[in-house]
């Protein structure tokens, strides 16, 4: 079917490998004119549903940002695919696809590179287009980033973001403002973002440059709570962690239950929420449900700092595809940007009523800690100050010992004060430790992160996959794209049965007026009326006009309005045409009520 | 204004400069919850006129595209800026900017390099940093496209695209097949667009990643004609290049005219059918027709292929700042793709009767071209054949010299045949030349191009711009954004007079029902009442819905909706609220009305 549908796509304008004027590039698709207003209708349906109905903001930033936001979210150290190259032709692989697909693992992308190496060598992994051995190879870290260069000259390293998501974390200190420190609060981002891949493949479904549609949701991970009641009812379809791998078919891994059901019980109770709207919206745009589910990320896919995680997958050729993934992040991300840089990632906690609270504060004897500790005398108090709000048990005794980090100034974070910093000890009584009791009237928190984070292109592909079908009319076999209207790119195809006598001058005023109504409309004369039927089907246009001689002959006129699906017409009068079919879109007539 | 405007668009979330909290990079802003809100909704508006209504189709290209084609396109050899470098502070600067602030000249981008450093020199220009003398240095031509490298190892050089038209021509093989070679057909895009400006300035612009809207209309210059009946009255302010720097007011060299009278006199017929659609386009989202103009580019400033070419400009800040332009490019675009790649650019136009035509065409004898020429001999004879299409008079002498680029195989331009090639001398009898008559059934032709160009950024900026008042209410000064309900980011903010007795719940639950309904709706119960209007007021929210005590009290329920522009209220029944919201929105209803 992928072939089919990969042709019918480049044949009917959906979507087609980019400059191949130029022998094109791999990884990199264009949307032809119907692809791309279908995933603009998409990304309008992603929009209403996860942002405006939602209460959430969206944002749009640059796809070019500078190096420091990714040394700080870990992109330019971590954000690379293991790459071995065939010595023979040159050609390069992912190592562990390769692992993969000739051996019985199933997850190599997170084993170390030197049992890799070893594993390539062990089953005389072959270079899958030459056949030469890759034995000895060595295996590389390849960082997935495009870089580029910003400014004159020799210019300032800057990258194509990998993910839309840095662009909002990056700008919380301001987004909290316009929130007004008020948790919980979500930003949204629909936008391109790029992956370097080593081996793009499947049309769409792996790209260098593709939509990402992404959900920041900020919350009080102590008091906010979603509202499950709003989904409580939504079927569906999980299969957990710990099932998978345990049977034969997956289908009876799974676990049919509701949202309400599953909510801080078998998911994370904001994870299930948007699973639950996640459901009804992929139902909306045109995903098969026989052919999804929701699949948990085993242990050891799931980031180190991911509460829980889940994937929506869809069923494509046989596959399951990954179409987007829901995570509990915790406070990492912003975590990470606040250490990085020196603006502020909490939020202001305000208390009901002010508290007395205890609090541990040091004021260090200078005249000791100067001749002491010379040029590191301040870091080595700032030190302190953090040992003291950290762990007051550390004052405890005759003498306290802090470490200070001789590369970037001091550490407050316990595995550095062991492991690589230099240990100061100095005795109590000179540190002027001791506690208070103060007013606060809140607190500084950093709220934790749920992303829903979804794959537009991949969206689109299984929209366009699921809604691929054939049958017979007319003894003739069609193919037929079930596009639901609300997203299918052309809504209606308007045709003279010949363009003679009238009938184009009449068709193409029509034609005129329903788009002035807003619709979107293909005016067709060339050909056969049947083969422009076919042609309307085939881009899943779901209704057609047809002006023919009784149109003109009939007071008032009437034209055939023709169903995509069922192929049935009717006569509909003219002045009535643009309020009918207004009302179709809108799902508020039935076709067969007309 | 200008500064306030920034610090008004920083403040309530129209945009800022991104990534701040890492030191920030000029030229790049991103679009906080307001701004990316206003920015989506002008580039609807901008969909809905430029091609859904039009009949056009859109597509969606990469942003990155690969060096070839930047090759045929010019970028690559001309897309460039005079950079000279301080040799004090080793700032950036502009060279012919230097010159334009400095001397009388006005416009020196086009100067060559040789001349920008003389001026540099006898003008003693100096660093605008630093002060330090810039004479003497060398002025660089510096690649304004941002490249990257696609792939891994030493990868294919790519390029983020300066402008999103090429992704529309380097596609035309195809999509005019989608518009089965039919002319006209129009193909729209909007999407980032990438210059690496030397010196980013003034806020949204100049920057380095910015947002096109293009429209590229192909079509026959023989036949195809505008209907300017459909613009014909609307009125048109326009600036003549033979009237700029001709009168101290500007506003004499004017010609108020309409689209019908201006068509094919004062502007090209396609063009100034644009200029009327484009005129009402700006007028509907929110531009102040006092401080908007046509202004025609002067003879030196258009590209040499653009028969005519006009800039939409809005004064902002006493400056003119263009927003668009419209240009008639002819054949140029097609045919440096058809010339660099393998692909037909051109579209076969049907004679409506066959035609008998004359054609030469010549039959080597390679019996003698062979021994003479040797390798070269299939080149001379491709030669010979298109220089008898091209020109039959050469062959009637005796002899006739085709020329063969030795580098690139033959040529068939006339310059080149003369100025590189190596010249061959054949005697006409040896060629097989003659001319027959043949039966034509039509002709390939390539299309000529019209480019409607938008810059999104800069029509956000003016929008807001030509938006923002201040006026008294109640004794006070406020700032409000005078923007146009189809576009205001925010469409009615919803208050309880207070959060108590039941108010706060009861405006959070219509909140989430107008949310439901699609409506962009601000909560927000935090301060005074009077202070949450001012808020709304300036981020250009037009109404604003207040439950009070008498809601509570009232059967049936009633609300406050309050009018931005007037601060008029009126009490309107809860029930009839989304209702009215929406023909105050469609502008089936005036606030006055109610």
């Amino acid at each position: 079917m992928s072939g089919e549908l990969v042709e019918l796509a480049k044949r009917r304008g959906f979507f087609f490998q980019s400059s191949e004027a130029y022998g094109g590039v791999a990884g990199f698709y264009t949307y032809g004119p119907q692809g791309a207003t279908l995933k603009q209708k998409i990304e309008d349906r992603w929009r209403e549903r996860f942002s405006t109905k939602e209460g959430h903001t969206e944002i749009s930033a640059p796809t070019v940002m500078p190096e420091p936001v990714f040394e700080a979210s870990g992109h330019l150290e971590g954000f690379s695919d293991m790459l071995v190259e065939c010595p023979e032709c040159g050609e390069s692989h992912r190592a562990d696809h390769l692992i993969e697909d000739n051996t019985g693992i199933e997850e190599a992308e997170g084993l170390p590179i030197p049992e890799v190496e070893m594993l390539v060598e062990e089953h005389d992994l072959r270079c899958p287009s030459c056949d030469a051995a890759l034995a000895g190879e060595e295996v590389e870290d390849f960082n997935l980033m495009f870089e580029t260069s910003i400014g004159p000259g020799s210019g300032q390293p800057g990258y194509l973001r990998p993910e839309t998501a840095q662009g909002i974390f990056v700008e919380f200190p301001r987004l909290k403002e316009y929130a007004r420190e008020q948790l919980p609060f979500g930003v949204t981002q629909i936008g391109p973002a790029y992956r370097n891949e080593i081996s793009p493949r499947h049309a769409l479904l792996r790209t260098r440059e593709f939509t990402q549609a992404e959900l920041e949701l900020f919350v009080d991970p102590e008091t906010d709570e979603p509202d499950v009641s709003k989904v409580a009812d939504v079927e569906l379809t999980l299969y957990p962690a710990d099932e998978q791998g345990e049977h034969d078919d997956p289908e009876e891994g799974y676990v049919r239950t509701t949202a309400g059901e599953a909510a801080g019980d078998l998911v994370e109770s904001w994870v299930c929420y948007h699973l639950g709207l996640a459901k009804q919206w992929f139902e909306r745009v045109g995903f098969d449900m026989e052919r999804f589910r929701f699949r948990q990320h085993q242990a050891g896919e799931r980031a180190h700092y991911a509460e829980d995680c889940w994937d929506a997958e869809a069923e494509v050729d046989g596959d399951w595809i990954e179409i987007a993934g829901f995570a509990y992040r915790g406070d990492y991300d912003l975590s990470k940007h606040g250490e990085h840089s020196e603006e502020n990632f909490t939020v202001f906690k305000q208390y009901d009523e002010p508290k007395r609270v205890e609090r541990a504060t040091v004021d260090p004897d200078m005249s000791y800690l100067g001749p002491e500790f010379g040029g590191q005398a301040q870091e080595v108090a700032d030190a302190l100050e953090r040992l003291a709000e950290r762990d007051r048990s550390a004052f405890e005794g005759e003498e306290v010992t802090v470490s200070v980090d001789t590369d970037e100034g001091t550490s407050s974070s316990p595995q550095s004060s062991t492991e690589d910093g230099e240990g100061y000890t100095i005795p109590v009584e000179k540190t002027g430790f001791r506690v208070e009791e103060v007013t606060e009237s809140g607190t500084h928190i950093t709220p934790h992160v749920i992303e829903p984070s979804f794959g537009v292109d991949r969206v689109v592909y299984t929209v366009l996959a699921h809604a691929y079908d054939t049958d017979e009319v007319g003894g003739e076999e069609r193919s037929v794209l079930r596009l639901d209207p609300e997203v299918a790119p052309t809504f209606v195809g308007v045709f003279p049965l010949m363009d003679k006598d009238g009938l184009g001058e009449r068709a193409r005023e029509l034609t005129e007026e329903l788009r002035e109504t807003g619709f979107e409309v293909a005016y067709d004369d060339s050909g056969n009326i049947g083969r422009r039927y076919r042609r309307q089907d085939e881009v899943g246009t779901p209704f057609c006009v047809t002006v023919d001689y009784e149109s003109l002959e009939e007071d008032p006129e009437t034209v055939t309005l023709r169903e995509r699906d069922s192929t049935d017409q009717v006569r509909v009068p003219t002045d009535e045409l643009a309020d009918t079919l207004a009302a179709l879109r809108a799902g508020e007539t039935d076709f067969d009520d007309l």
